[in-house]
């Protein structure tokens, strides 16, 4: 079944106009001042599902509640769970907003308001995607809505959540349009995320802090020790040198490399960005093949001795470092974790004695480029944008789909209709119109071409 | 001119009154509270000194007064300026002190007090040695005291001072006796002492803190580079990397090397001590030549990135690091700041900027052990103990020295009566009643084997 062209059905005020009602609910999860509005935010998707004919409930947790709706036509029909959140970040700072966060405001083309793109404007764009379909008739699949209050603050109640419902959220696939296409003219497909190990150093030297006259040259130096500790973790190709670390990383194919060749990146454009002059990393590989496909090795704090104003001549009895290493498909967080903390005795110079803190970790997943969802997915965004999707992955590591693929199970598939340029996170959020319209066109087509996958 | 023994003509119980009198005075340089009696102490100096027959004057700086004294008796002989000095470090932490600190008291055979070795003590000693000479006639030298009241604060006045009364202070040789003889049986004269180079590292990255997911592999981090930098200023063999850094390092000789691995060293012992369990260093080098003879690089303090509990997925945008060179005879701080200035940016890993930056440095000084003033000092000592000096000397940079050696160009020898175990700068600080004594004939001979020479 294919309904056709649904550009010319959709009315696009009145999908703003609903948009803009829900961007008005100052639902800032992370602020307890606004913790009503949070759950009025909430009730306010819920009442829309339910006007849309879905059986939808408030279910409380701990903090902030989770909308969960379904309409369930076939049970021989595919089921899809459209995942999104209704929370969005702090206004914080105020004073750099044109306009205030909570007043959208439309300035050439673009949606201004604090969740336009970030999520509420992307899952309401599904949420109004399935009506547009129910314009039509029945829907070609069972839906189910997951949509939560607590994405802005690390979700704490998902995990509970998921396990306690496990059987209720069944499903062949989960959406997600929660984040960025690759470029404006490119819609983009992310089908992997990089898992995480993250680790504490600590480096123990004297029994306390010395005198570097009295002892300078015969003493250990925790932190030149923990210095050279880490320098020795990467050779000078940008490797990292911990045994066995590469062991169980899924290559890059071919196609892989091709296909992101193929997108438009410039280096020059991404060190402009971020204001830098060269790109260190693995030596043989491209900036997105290390961003997306490789894992890395980043120190993300160090510390240790005098950090003062002046001089002080101390060797220090100790010196640490947050170490946390981004993972790929293949790799095992628990499994690195252990290789780090066995090779970092190994490495340590004489005189001082390690240990190597587990923090956490986050599994890599990845998805089949091939999958049937994919292609589904493909077919929608090409009915929307005339041409195909990047096939993208995400150098980050978004805890809900690992928890989705290890307590669910579910492929998940990330449609995104946003931009980087939205700025989420900072002040001016914005969401082009076009992209939002474009996203209602897409969550429409995606539901059909699911059904007929 | 030589007196003989004067061992039976000291009053010993006099003696040490006297310097209990000086101990009871609170005079704690650092502590506001205790300016009067800093002032207090000085005055009690002074006039024991113009008892003594000396012209003596409480000289005003910013801070705490100086004591200066002379007595000329022949512009033909020698001229020896003593120096030394009468403020005390604060008594913290006060409840670990057995007695009060400012309750002198005898246990074992030692003096308990705050300042009993350092420097009340080991001054008053020299004082009290000029004052046995005087029972028996003229003095057979020149003798100049210079008594200051800020020496546990780093003698912030000193240079002033030295700079005004440049030619007043002229001397040939000025005795310090404010630290330790190497060890109980071990009399010491100290000939040399480190000096400094004193730097900061800072790495610049990113214009901004990145999310370690997004770039991590192909942002710089500066961290990782500030690591890598460290580590790269050391070898294998522990040898500094600096390109010309060892360049002008007067090396050890046969015979100070041999001098030293005489003398009673363990270092099981100072491992134990300082409770690691191996010796990183310079190889080729023992314990005492790397902290006496040999310059080094020690980091001091490093910093970056998130430092609290728990993770943070940051790529920070800078880092840094305090890094202290101490350097000896030869060696120039200026220079090697220079060096190690143009040398960082040549070992900093692309994609991140460097800066040096300049904190202070002091010179390495080492006086000929052939001296005439250090031969006389040895024959002093060997009336007293009965055995040649120790000459060792020490790995800490002592500003007071390259001051005196750098604006009145004169040689200084330290004649130490102290030892480590009287625990200076601790509670239950102590001094040997024997080695308090030892002291007062020690420095009356030095004068006499000053003026014979």
């Amino acid at each position: 079944m294919t309904t056709g062209d649904l550009s010319s059905k959709l009315n696009r005020d009145q999908a703003q106009a609903e948009l803009f009602d829900l961007l008005r609910i100052p639902s800032v999860s992370a602020d307890p001042a606004y913790r009503a509005d949070v759950r009025r935010a909430g009730e306010w998707v819920r009442a829309k599902l339910e006007g849309m004919g879905f059986t939808a409930r408030l279910d409380e947790t701990p903090l902030h509640p989770v909308v969960y709706a379904e309409r369930l036509v076939d049970p021989s029909k595919p089921t899809v769970m459209i995942y999104g959140h209704y929370d969005v970040q702090p206004e914080a700072p105020a004073e750099e907003w044109k306009t205030p966060p909570f007043e959208p405001t439309v300035r050439d083309g673009r949606i201004y308001a604090r969740g336009s793109t970030d999520d509420k404007g992307q899952a309401y764009a599904n949420i109004k995607g399935v009506e547009l379909l129910l314009q039509e008739g029945e829907l070609p699949v069972n839906v189910k809505f997951f949509i939560e209050g607590e994405e802005e603050i690390g979700s704490p109640s998902i995990v509970p959540y998921l396990q306690a419902h496990k059987d209720e959220l069944t499903a062949d696939v989960i959406v997600i349009s929660d984040g960025s296409r690759f470029a404006k003219d490119v819609p983009t497909i992310t089908y992997g995320v990089r898992g995480l190990s993250y680790v504490e150093i600590h480096v123990q030297g004297a029994n306390r802090d010395l005198h570097s006259g009295s002892y300078g040259g015969a003493a250990p130096n925790p932190i030149n020790a923990l210095c050279e500790i880490i320098a020795k973790l990467k050779d000078d190709q940008g490797r990292i040198t911990i045994p066995g670390f590469y062991d169980d990383v899924i290559p890059l194919t071919d196609d892989e490399r091709k296909m992101w060749a193929s997108l438009p990146h410039s280096d020059q454009d991404f060190m402009n960005s971020i204001g830098v002059k060269a790109l260190p990393g693995e030596e043989g590989f491209s900036t997105l093949e290390r961003i997306w496909g490789r894992p890395t090795l980043d120190v993300n704090g160090i510390w240790g001795g005098y950090q003062g104003e002046g001089s002080k001549t101390v060797i220090a009895a100790k010196a640490g470092a947050k170490v946390s290493m981004r993972l790929v498909p293949g790799q095992n967080p628990e499994k690195i974790t252990k290789l780090i903390q066995e090779y970092v005795p190994q490495i340590a110079p004489a005189g001082v004695s390690v240990e190597v803190i587990d923090h956490h970790g986050g599994q890599p997943v990845k998805f089949a480029t091939d999958s049937q969802a994919i292609q589904a997915a493909n077919r929608a965004l090409h009915r929307v944008y005339g041409r195909d999707a990047a096939f993208a992955r995400t150098g980050g590591s978004i805890p809900i789909v690992a928890a989705f693929s290890e307590i669910l199970g579910t492929e998940v598939l990330f449609v995104d209709y946003g931009l980087n340029e939205d700025a989420p996170h900072s002040p001016n959020e914005s969401f082009a119109q076009e992209d939002y319209f474009n996203g209602i066109l897409t969550a429409a087509y995606l539901l059909e071409e699911l059904g007929n996958s």
